[in-house]
């Protein structure tokens, strides 16, 4: 069977970790990255993945500094931080083919809508992918816990899509990896529920600058968490899904049972890297909004990293 | 024209700063201090008041470090923080006479209601203070700014009181001391009102560690600002009082026109002092949520402030 071409947009602590699986099971992977400085640094030293999984190096890899120069991909995997997502429609353009997938690895909500808009006749993917790593330096990256992707495709209105031809290939594709790759009849209910977890976590994470376990075994926040996924229920609810409170008691079980765990947002907050507020809490509010729910906990989370992201910037350097 | 015997229970910012305005105009007060050291300071060295109404020093004050030592009073100015709230049942019965009047100069609402439990022969009567001071050290208080006291009557179910003959007596000996005194016929109406810039602004200073100036600057904070004003509106009319909204913009004009502010709150907070969580957040959402009504933002700056502050507290010294 005929492996798929891929290029990865965005060669970090996701792109380069999921892209150099797919390298090491046999398929063409193509690397963009923008700062001069790591492109340089790959083009001559490869990748080195640390992880659970096993440790490996990709001495050769194919790495751009320029989407121009890279080829046509099959699937094209966008794995920036969704607060470069406005540099999208340049970056993509070039490595399109007539039948190219593209497949968003990123937070959050409303992006695939985004994308649909401006590559009608592609078809959108998105991935949420339940994984916990980091880039160490230059082509280095910690692999530390779990790799699920779960996977789903766009459709107008954000309808269910069901399983796709694509996706199925995708996921021929990641199975020789040995990352386990679940496929979602409905990429909207899929992402709605991540939300469940990443909107109290995240957030409060930021703001109360606070690990998992500190946020659980406090009375007041943890009842805090409870309230805003709620929350998220009913927002997620407003825009046509049902998740069932019972997927709360399994969120707040299975954080109990997590290691001290810093998100990922407190870490980019920590680094004064932009925070992905619109992916996480902008959108899912307005989506709400539009569908006549206030969520106001929510909302309230969102002014206040509005804020600190804010000021976390302007004192940079 | 006879004037009241006053006992100041906290000589700190507050307790100091109007206590020695009262000698200053003739009334005999008698100071209780916790600290040992700072009572044998006042009792060698006295008070010294630096203010923008005058400096002046009080050589001689009559200072004690327990209650018990202390005559009878025709007013207790009680004027602790009220985390010390626990400890007033033991610290006035020995200072009450027949007549005594308590007089609680302390912030957020509730309190009046608890000490008349206490004390159910006695007058209670609640003071607003709209003062910026602070103690410098033993026996030196600087007050920078403002000073009018508001002063109401408690009554049982927090029905308005009136203007009682003690308020009268207390605005009197005040206005000997040229401090601006208001007399409020409907205390609990006035603590609401209070509370309409405290919740707000002292809630979010210590959660977003930022001057007032900072969250009106940015728009998100500022809209939170008049969301949770609103909130503090709607519990006070579920408690019976209506508050205007246009008394949200003239705290939001008022607040655009103040000097860069850091709030009481903030600063208890740098100095890993206790909170008044309960007064200025936990009571108000009792009182609103007994009488039905559920505030969102208020109740989640609750248990972000109760997670802050046990944190602050645990990593002192």
């Amino acid at each position: 069977m005929k492996k798929y071409r891929y290029a990865i947009i965005g060669t970090g602590a996701i792109g380069g970790f999921y892209g150099a699986k797919l390298q090491q099971a046999g398929c063409d992977v193509h690397f963009l990255l923008h700062r001069h400085s790591e492109w340089e640094w790959i083009q001559n030293q490869g990748l080195r993945i640390e992880s659970p999984l096993g440790d490996f190096r990709l001495p050769v890899v194919n790495a751009y500094n320029n989407v121009k120069q890279m080829p046509a991909c099959d699937v094209i995997i966008v794995a920036l931080k969704t607060t470069q997502n406005p540099r999208l429609s340049e970056l993509l353009s070039p490595i399109l083919n007539s039948n190219s997938v593209i497949l968003l690895l990123q937070n959050g909500i409303g992006f695939e809508a985004q994308i649909a808009e401006q590559f009608r006749e592609k078809q959108i993917l998105g991935g949420l992918c339940f994984v916990c790593s980091h880039k160490v330096g230059a082509g280095h990256i910690r692999h530390l816990d779990y790799g699920t992707i779960k996977l789903g495709a766009y459709q107008a209105n954000h309808e269910a899509a069901g399983i796709t031809e694509a996706m199925k290939q995708i996921a021929t594709d990641f199975n020789n990896t040995g990352i386990p790759i679940e496929l979602s009849e409905d990429l909207w209910q899929s992402r709605w529920q991540k939300l469940v977890w990443n909107i109290p976590y995240n957030g409060l994470s930021v703001i109360l600058n606070a690990r998992t376990d500190e946020m659980m075994v406090n009375p007041e926040t943890r009842l805090l968490v409870r309230r805003i996924m709620e929350e998220v229920l009913q927002g997620a609810q407003a825009c046509g899904r049902i998740i069932s409170n019972n997927f709360i008691e399994n969120m707040l079980d299975h954080t109990d049972k997590m290691k001290p765990y810093l998100t990922s947002m407190k870490l980019d907050y920590d680094a004064q890297r932009p925070l992905e507020i619109e992916a996480m809490f902008g959108n899912p509010l307005r989506f709400s909004q539009q569908a006549g729910m206030n969520l106001p906990r929510i909302e309230m989370l969102y002014q206040q990293l509005k804020f600190l992201d804010q000021k976390n910037r302007i004192f940079k350097d």
